[in-house]
């Protein structure tokens, strides 16, 4: 299984941290010291995670080197969705404009890529699928609450979108060796720690503590997982992209793995979190950075808990 | 791939079309004939689709000849997220109390339910699960505006859970013969014809003879893909269990498949709309009715558009 080729979409406006202590007084040093974030990007009103997500697919339509109808599977992922009918999925096949080909949108919060990359994984051994289009897409701004002074400074808006094929089609392309991913519901307050209750409004994070010690013991763990399972050892990995959530989180990651930070891929400083669409946008940013026999985890924790990890070779 | 058992769980209330006659004007006998619904549930003010889910999963530990711990692979599907976060995959985990297997929760609005089929396909077709529970439940009456005279009347709620497994697991098993998904945006007023935005509220149906028009050209095009695509004939199928969306489709779905109406299995009349729990109820139902080799076609079409047909045999 190959990533082919990844494309993103950051909305213009920017909120730096100064926002946020006009908003409810919470400082820029606080935010940065707490969390890493800086600035994040906010969607403009008529942008939703359908437009965000077609315009990354828009993105990504640039770079790759096959029809575009030669994709057959397409497979979105958001929690924050504009319409739960029309889903992603859907408004992207609208987009391009192929028929009859299987359409699907998936949540499992913010490491839904990963879970994604299994489903297209699962289409290409029963050989109905060879080019798949995953589009991960965030519009956190449409749920949050931004006086909210626990969680409303963490979140950003942003979309990716990635074609996965089962055959390589360019030098250039990354060898995905493994997708391992897992569900966590029965950790630690996996039921309460985030949610996002469309009827309730908002996306609020109650038990931010309990977040990061999950996503701390699990990113590691599944990361070290993928890496044995190959007959890796850590010190095999040129880099790790964990999701996106906090900047002390990733920090964390590195050090329990034994890695310098150096090695990390962080988006977060000028993104802030951007839900699963976080690490595809850092593989899309840094896609001419990885050289080849290089190794990249991607590895991911999001609310309910999920956790995932992705073992990537240029 | 076997079908090994299914439970489903219907909220207490009931909801005649009285009621909307007292609302809204709407006669039991204009309902009844445009639709064929008599009746709905409606769930209580504590529940919602993860409440229902997970009522409906206990229905079904109660009937499955495995333990509940060879679950290895959890599917949700519902376009009535009551948590978008901690999804209604995670929820069910959470209630079974199995550690570290893959969890997600998918929608393709009213089809899903033959989506999280393909997906549990593809996870058996790379060996990464053997036993999958697929939760189906909506929540419709969280998300309608019942006053609206185009589509409030049409929708209930309810819940479903079924245990699919890789190698059989008993004699009443059924065989899962085929399975055909397809997503059909590209017709159509797919993007606008049935809609649920969770931050305008309200799930809307503003293009319902296009939601007809196309539900009745694509679901029996797509059953009869399957049956020919396994050397069958119509005359083969003993029974088929369209989307439940409006008697009126069902009856038109058997008449283009030249299929008498004995052969219709239908819960709309008593249960309305139940979105992609809909045919996994009616399996449900109807589970002890179905006698060895007879063949049962699952059709399912849903708003977005999308389509699919499942091959049973038991």
């Amino acid at each position: 299984m190959y990533l082919h080729q990844v494309g993103h979409y950051l909305p213009q406006q920017v909120v730096d941290n100064e926002h946020f202590t006009k908003l409810n007084g919470l400082s820029d040093e606080w935010i940065v010291q707490r969390t890493g974030i800086q600035r994040r990007r906010k969607a403009a009103p008529a942008e939703n995670s359908h437009t965000m997500g077609v315009e990354a697919v828009k993105a990504l339509l640039d770079k790759i080197q096959i029809d575009k109808n030669d994709i057959d599977l397409i497979v979105g992922a958001t929690y924050t969705a504009y319409d739960a009918i029309v889903t992603l999925g859907h408004a992207v096949q609208h987009f391009l404009e192929i028929p009859d080909i299987p359409v699907v949108t998936i949540s499992s919060a913010c490491s839904s890529l990963l879970n994604a990359v299994e489903i297209v994984q699962g289409y290409f051994a029963m050989g109905k699928a060879r080019n798949a289009l995953i589009v991960t897409s965030e519009h956190n701004t449409g749920y949050y609450n931004e006086t909210d002074t626990v969680s409303g400074h963490l979140w950003g808006d942003g979309a990716a979108a990635l074609l996965v094929s089962n055959a390589r089609i360019a030098e250039t392309d990354m060898t995905i060796r493994e997708v391992i991913t897992g569900g966590a519901a029965t950790s630690g307050k996996a039921t309460e720690a985030v949610v996002l209750r469309p009827n309730e409004r908002g996306v609020i994070m109650p038990f931010g503590k309990d977040v990061f010690i999950n996503a701390c013991t699990y990113m590691p763990k599944v990361s070290l997982q993928v890496i044995e399972k190959h007959g890796l050892t850590v010190s095999d990995i040129d880099f790790v992209l964990p999701h996106q959530a906090n900047l002390r989180i990733s920090l964390n990651v590195m050090q329990t793995l034994g890695l310098p930070e150096e090695k990390l891929i962080s988006n977060i400083q000028y993104l802030g979190n951007t839900g699963c669409a976080g690490c595809a946008i850092g593989l899309s940013e840094q896609w001419n950075r990885f050289e080849t026999g290089q190794k990249i985890i991607v590895t991911v924790f999001g609310g309910g808990y999920s956790y995932g990890a992705m073992l990537l070779e240029k």
